[in-house]
């Protein structure tokens, strides 16, 4: 046996991580507890009834609308840990990043805290990213409980993405709506009863798309790269899993990632579901649907993570895609690149009296 | 024994994180190669001798001084790949973040490779939070390859933060330069001389300093808590480090971090290096030195790691600093915290032949 087949031989005999980039947790880390706040048009929409907080002014109170978004984020990061029976003293590190630039809703809102804070950008797959990095450290023994949290506000995203909402621009029918709100889950050593099996990293994917209203179009690649390597790894097909969640898509993006997947042979349209598409009942100027940080945020530390707490779902993918993209990117004619994390999510049986 | 005693016992058996937030790498990763990429004016400071790539033309042969950041970025990561020995097919994950609006330049380099990529913002301490997220992979056995890098432009920054460079602003005396550069490191399991033996995550500290131009008074709290914290952890001194390294406090901000420290009864003046305040050799406009998340990328990848393959420094605690604001927090009264991430490395005896 040559040295160099007994080195990859003892790699693999290590690491967790399969080639196609899934990570496998070996104590299964577990959803503690999770928090949602949204803003009063989300309120509306499906997750209304499952939110923590539901606003009914967007200002929440505060001189601007940054100064609201952070507020929001850090009331989700407050009841997460409150509603998770631990105290700030408990919690080992807070995993957080939004969409508005230096992250400074997620920096702020991490100064009203004692713990550590490690920053993220992953655009709107930052709810993904947070999660898998929160079980990595849970996993690997060197933490026992982490907040994963992000969020964002329509008007601060407005704001610094496109126009002054004063100007009153037209939106274009592909376009979507930034989400307000902000979500929280504490994510934790054996205590809950959703576990976190494994999470697949992702890979930036750029299929060359320039157009900034178009989110879903830019982001779909990405996910379906990452989904189709989670099955890869994993063995598995979209039939074991009783959801696959996508972050922001909205009802095009969905289409274009199920067209993608369906063009290698796996067809997710039975259990395919994404957070843009059904955050809003009422389809009327948010077009395709929610987008934003905090569109999954909300969406999956509410009403999913209620609902497999009910035993309604056992087995949930969940993919937050986000697009890598600033204003003097696309000023300077660059295209959109995607990026999608996924992280596994099952509902354990009800441990025995 | 309580079962609260119990499960707070059971905790500590089991997590390498102690009270003050360090974590412990049992497997002690090495840095097996680093690289980096710096610009013109920084190539006639301490590191011209010791960087891979020193650029005559700070446009680096792009357009805009944007794609030029990420041109850098993605060249330190490839030199500092093929230093390993490793290929691209053999990077588990790279870890990456910058100072651009929604870190650009990090996401469009990651764009050239096909490995994973988790996005970072810790303004300018990314470079440590790269460096301990992947040693927390590898030695959680999650990985056995990742790459930290993080890189920054003057005229970026410039643009972005303050002024458009044609305006001609005047500088105040408490400012810096942000570095023009870039540096990565492959952190692996067992192949290197430098192993990280700990690391000590960064909380957010905000003494209520307003002025954008002085970054060095709003992160030296930060830094002090974090180096405070590790040797309260750690069991050490000052005296059992060869080199204290900072961020980019500058000069300035220096002195205050060895105040602060110093009215905390421990006296790092003798070990204390800050890479902002040595990188440029002559001080002219650029003040109390340089800043930027380039700025201790390239003087760790660079000359202190050099360095310490020599054998010359054999324990260097790296905290580096960042400052957590935006053009739209300080136009909106914020102060600016701080946060300091810090990785101790150690340079291992030789092995036997």
């Amino acid at each position: 046996m040559s040295c160099a087949f007994e080195c990859r031989m003892a790699r693999f005999a290590y690491i967790t991580m399969k080639k196609g980039n899934t990570l496998f947790f070996k104590t299964r880390p577990r959803v503690r507890s999770y928090a949602a706040v949204c803003g009063s048009k989300e309120k509306e929409g499906v997750i209304g009834g499952y939110a923590d907080v539901t606003l009914s002014d967007d200002m929440y109170g505060e001189s601007t609308y940054e100064k609201a978004e952070c507020k929001m984020l850090s009331a989700a990061v407050s009841l997460a840990v409150e509603k998770s029976g631990l105290t700030d003293g408990d919690i080992d590190v807070l995993f957080s990043g939004d969409l508005l630039n230096q992250i400074i809703s997620a920096s702020f809102a991490a100064r009203d805290f004692q713990f550590p804070f490690l920053g993220l950008y992953s655009a709107c797959s930052t709810m993904s990213e947070g999660m898998l990095l929160s079980a990595v450290l849970v996993d690997g023994g060197f933490a026992v409980n982490c907040v994963a949290a992000t969020g964002s506000h329509f008007a601060s995203a407005e704001r610094q993405y496109r126009y002054p909402l004063e100007l009153g621009c037209t939106r274009p029918p592909q376009s979507q709506w930034t989400v307000t709100g902000a979500g929280a889950c504490v994510v934790s050593r054996g205590a809950g009863n959703i576990a976190i099996n494994s999470a697949t990293l992702g890979r930036v994917r750029d299929w060359g798309v320039t157009d900034v209203n178009n989110m879903g179009a830019a982001m779909a690649p990405a996910a379906a790269d990452t989904i189709l390597r989670h099955f890869e790894d994993t063995g598995r097909g979209p039939e074991d899993y009783d959801m696959i969640i996508t972050g922001d898509l909205g009802a095009l993006g969905s289409r274009i990632l199920k067209d993608l997947m369906w063009e290698k042979g796996c067809d997710v349209s039975d259990n395919h579901v994404d957070c843009g598409e059904i955050v809003y009942n009422v389809i009327e100027d948010e077009f395709q649907g929610g987008s934003g940080a905090g569109c999954s945020a909300v969406v999956m530390n509410s009403y999913i993570f209620t609902k497999m707490d009910a035993g309604l779902y056992k087995r949930v993918l969940f993919a937050a895609t986000g697009a890598l993209l600033s204003t003097v990117s696309s000023g300077q004619g660059e295209s959109i690149p995607g990026i999608s994390h996924a992280v596994e999510f099952e509902r354990l049986p009800p441990a025995k009296e």
